[in-house]
């Protein structure tokens, strides 16, 4: 029996499935090309084994642990790391009969189709998790993750990445990324600048990083200037790494462009400590208008993700640490917080800067007008909790009458869970070819134009967007 | 000629259709449980026969006269009665014609689908309500009236009704409840708390309300110590009565966790009128936590309805009251909003929240991500204007596919209007397996699967979640 | 090769599909009734060609050039006119080649379709714009434009438009108008009441235009109260020239209704130039209550377009002007912006107030509950960036349940392109049978019922909202 139902995520009259079937057939097999996520470069610089299937499909992933502890399944009990100085379940079986108990709790989600994907399509697995399948699909796939073809380099050829870029702090220092370029090894796995720690006075131990920062450069980063040919000097290093793109994620879209007296102040403050919150985001919005500047300079894309509520749970924050499935969007404006930042660069040629959002409500509203006017902005894909049938079919029907489908960028699986990487891209892809399929058939696009959009959003648009 | 359609608010594609056909067969017969409403509880308390149509169906409904007055059709003239000493239509015929004359405006309504739904299957019409056929339907409904098949306990058990909670103010004497109770009739009616009007400053008569809860329980409810017992007390009575659940209906989703210092000063002021606009949203954002507290120890599940801007018209307020037809959603943040009361008990064990909305850009950005993970939270259905077939397909859209199935609650009806509670269930029913047939046809659920989430969605989750 | 489909828009299922083109054929050629709109009086007072392609569909068309203009092309080089001194393209071929060559950018927008219609049913042409026939399409067009029958006159009548509104500037003389009715054409051309640049103390030349209004009306505008006389004399000149409405854009919903000597106060700091940013709001908010004061006298409909953040982007202000494809629309609340206006006037016999919105969460949530119980409150169409199939769509489904289809009032197509009128109008038509036929097909709506309000969509409420 498949887990998986062949024309899943097309349209239901047959005609205009058939059409849907016909568009998926023509991208299906493209090279996966994925320019932001969060897989470990560890992995293809180490290339060892995953070590069983719970560490796989179960203890890093927020999106399955989070739904079992809505339920009453504490974290502890699923592997979840403590950073209190408790312990958590060590039993990688425990955790999966625990999972696969309860895999029912995923019905209807976008959890259930990544993981049957990956069920299915890289382990083999022909038969639904549960209950009483538990034992014998853990067993399956530990056996598997023993043979070198489910190494990470392996699973990359098979999966047939192109190219994906990974997520590093501004601090990191990129070695796994060295490594693999030194190992000869084919595959293309780059870095992206995520500054937040060095940017965000309210990120812990913030003077710290800034310190470090001087370290690591040779740069005053006690000085405003110094601070910003710090930042300078670290995207240098990070595109030397091949990163194509900078990451931004920040509580709101907000954006300021101040005087260099005033951000040199707050900049002093904030290292201090002295910062009021309202200083805080202040600061943290001019620094992304200075970002913009230098992707001016360095022609890095600049990618936007306001938006989330972080580590929304103190006591999961305080028992787990962050990214422990407690982040919850909320409202985002876009229309007066970007302006400042659109005000200095917003028609500056060569510069694209990608907005995301987790606030639906701003695809019609805000985004789409704001993309489908000024030159530097590009709509990134529907991220997060959103990366779903339901999340990539509002954001075609509310984004594409005004933006169009030319001022978006292809998909970002924006993952840690490595098997997750073909499920996720497989979605977007029939999700596409739903939506264009019913764009003929509504008589709203010409099919001949179907193909080719259908082949710009999986692979020319993000290859263009990002520069890759 | 029937009124209603066999295959109403099923997908057109076919498969797809014969599908949901299929799976609404498997719970069409569920019996109803009704876990939260307005019905009347004297109606199955003294089991006296409903007057007439128009005192049925219009004059009650704030569905039904507000759109007519929306029109220009004053409210006096549908039999609303005054408040401010005037007279209003006393004659069922004039206003049951004035109703005719005007059903077109519910044209695409859901009130067209419930009024036809109680027309054709509580009392047996097949044709359509117009200028035309007023007079003979309201003579036909008048004349089944009379019957004792038509009275509230006959009308309970044909509806197939499990158990009904109606709603009280926590100063109800519960004496219709008393009365059902001791007349051995089987029916399970039972109440729910609603403090709002001794626990909101703003309520009418709010001080008074607090004395006489003091009267009542015999504590000294000018303390705060004394207050917070009174309403021990009192929930421990409504659960006497067969309760299960508080309601709140606030303006806002705001709650506090106070100092009992801060807590008592507010209380103290709020008894003497002072209170600002500000401190009395901040006690009853205070008082929802209190709430909280007191479930972890009485087990009454605890609901939020907040989001109406209650009483909009003064005009309408000044001439009819409370409940007219004025009442107008509002944007409703829940992320910030909750937080002091899911820092304080978000992960309590034995607790349950149910949060509702009438924001539904809330579902899919604030509500599902935090019911998906806090596991005291879990989600009501689709409230007041969005209890109908787009709201429901909305919601669970929306809400699906972070928060899961297992995260929701079953149906609510909510209704003042009896006859309107098997066409509303109905409706439910039919959303349901509508969104079920589309997960199954677009591969998004196994078709086993549906049909156990069907009759969960239907039966097993209300009685869970409101612990009946 | 036809460039439209015969089926566009309509449901995929074939029987659905089929109703609606059922019900879409009984409302096809029904005549088109215009009450909104920018078109230019002038073409129909003087009558004269219209000059090149390029002039009929780029360089006025913000939906056209802005979605240029955000891939990088400049709107100097598609002929936009500068107001900087500047200099932009004013050879019409290359302006059109450069807008074929990238005409595959509005693919999956209305912008395409409303292009499509006008190329195939005005112009005759049947092969899609491109880079290769770009040349012959802009010679069949020029040399279509050349004659008789593509005069204004002659394609107004060729549109069959019943009645079309124009919308002038409370200070416009209106000798367009009184040509067009002087000139014996039966065309019925009426203009409509636009205050906003004697109302907003923040529009360019606030005062001058205030003082100019006084010369044209004979009235002391240095006074409130002969300011206010201004305005009713200035309202009844435009009746007299066909005007049945009045227009307001807003940055917000606000509404006010101060005292007299507040308004008053408030107008002298106006005019003087010294009111902040908060008490021109506030006035703005007064006028539009007096305005509505002003309609139960002279019978003039009021029309209300908030939430629209005008000429964002500096660059193009200063370089461009207003209008020019950088207006972008805002969150925007109604509930309590407008309590003032309908505390005062919102149960008024004879008034109609039509609410316009680009803020879409606001159908469901606050325009269907207003409109569904204030008698003076009526639901415009989907606006601007919403006015298309999946806008239409949204806000059917979001609005209908609530308020049904009563409280709405047809079509405005709001546009100053001529030639998308026809378009426009049938889009609408096309949206309108898809959702009735949707409602039919599951069981929401009779059959009979579809036909007739189709045609209440089409024709009826529209005229009877805007009393033409």
């Amino acid at each position: 029996m498949a887990l998986l139902d062949e024309d899943r995520l097309f349209p239901v009259e047959p005609r205009t499935r058939g059409l849907a079937r016909d568009i998926y057939r023509t991208i299906r097999d493209l090279p996966i090309v994925s320019p932001h996520g969060h897989t470990d470069p560890a992995w293809f610089a180490l290339n060892e084994p995953f070590p069983d299937p719970a560490e796989l499909f179960v203890v890093p992933d927020h999106y399955v642990f989070r739904m079992l502890c809505s339920q009453g399944i504490p974290l502890t009990e699923l592997g979840v790391p403590r950073v209190d100085g408790g312990t958590s379940e060590r039993d990688p079986r425990r955790i999966w009969q625990l999972f696969a108990d309860n895999f029912y709790l995923f019905r209807g989600t976008p959890s259930a189709l990544w993981l049957n994907h990956a069920f299915q399509e890289v382990f083999g697995i022909d038969e639904p998790l549960g209950p009483q399948t538990a034992t014998r699909i853990y067993d399956h796939i530990a056996d598997c993750l023993a043979r070198p073809q489910f190494r990470p380099r392996a699973l990359f050829d098979r999966f047939n990445i192109e190219v994906i870029a990974t997520t590093e702090s501004a601090l990191d220092p990129l070695e796994h990324h060295r490594t693999i370029r030194a190992s000869g090894w084919g595959g293309r796995v780059i870095t992206a600048y995520r500054p937040d720690a060095v940017i965000d006075p309210e990120f812990e131990g913030f003077a710290a990083n800034v310190a470090r920062l001087g370290e690591i450069t040779g740069e005053d980063t006690t000085s405003w200037h110094g601070y910003l040919d710090a930042h300078r000097a670290r995207r240098a290093f990070f595109k030397q790494h091949g990163a194509t793109s900078t990451d931004h994620g920040t509580p709101s879209a907000r954006t300021e462009d101040l005087s260099p007296t005033e951000a040199a102040g707050l900049f002093d403050k904030a290292l201090a400590g002295r910062c009021t919150a309202e200083e805080a985001d202040r600061f943290r919005g001019h620094m992304l208008t200075e970002m913009a500047r230098m992707s001016l300079d360095d022609g890095l894309v600049m990618q936007i993700h306001p938006g989330a509520f972080r580590n929304h749970s103190p006591a999961v924050m305080t028992r787990h640490g962050r990214d422990k499935g407690f982040d919850v969007p909320t409202r985002t404006d876009y229309v007066r917080a970007l302006k400042p930042l659109l005000d200095a660069v917003g028609h500056e040629p060569g510069l694209t800067i990608i907005l995301f959002t987790l606030d639906e409500t701003s695809y019609a509203r805000e985004l789409a007008p704001l993309a489908g006017a000024y030159p530097v902005l590009r709509l990134g894909p529907p991220w997060w909790f959103h990366d779903s049938a339901e999340g990539m079919r509002r954001f075609r029907e509310m984004a594409t009458e005004t933006a169009g489908f030319y001022n978006t960028v292809g998909f970002n699986d924006d993952t840690r869970a490595f098997c997750s990487i073909p499920a996720r891209h497989d979605v977007a892809r029939r999700s596409d070819a739903a939506f264009l399929a019913t764009l003929v058939a509504t008589g709203r696009l010409g099919e001949g134009e179907a193909y080719e959009v259908a082949r710009d959003l999986t692979y020319t648009l993000v290859k263009a967007a990002y520069r890759l």
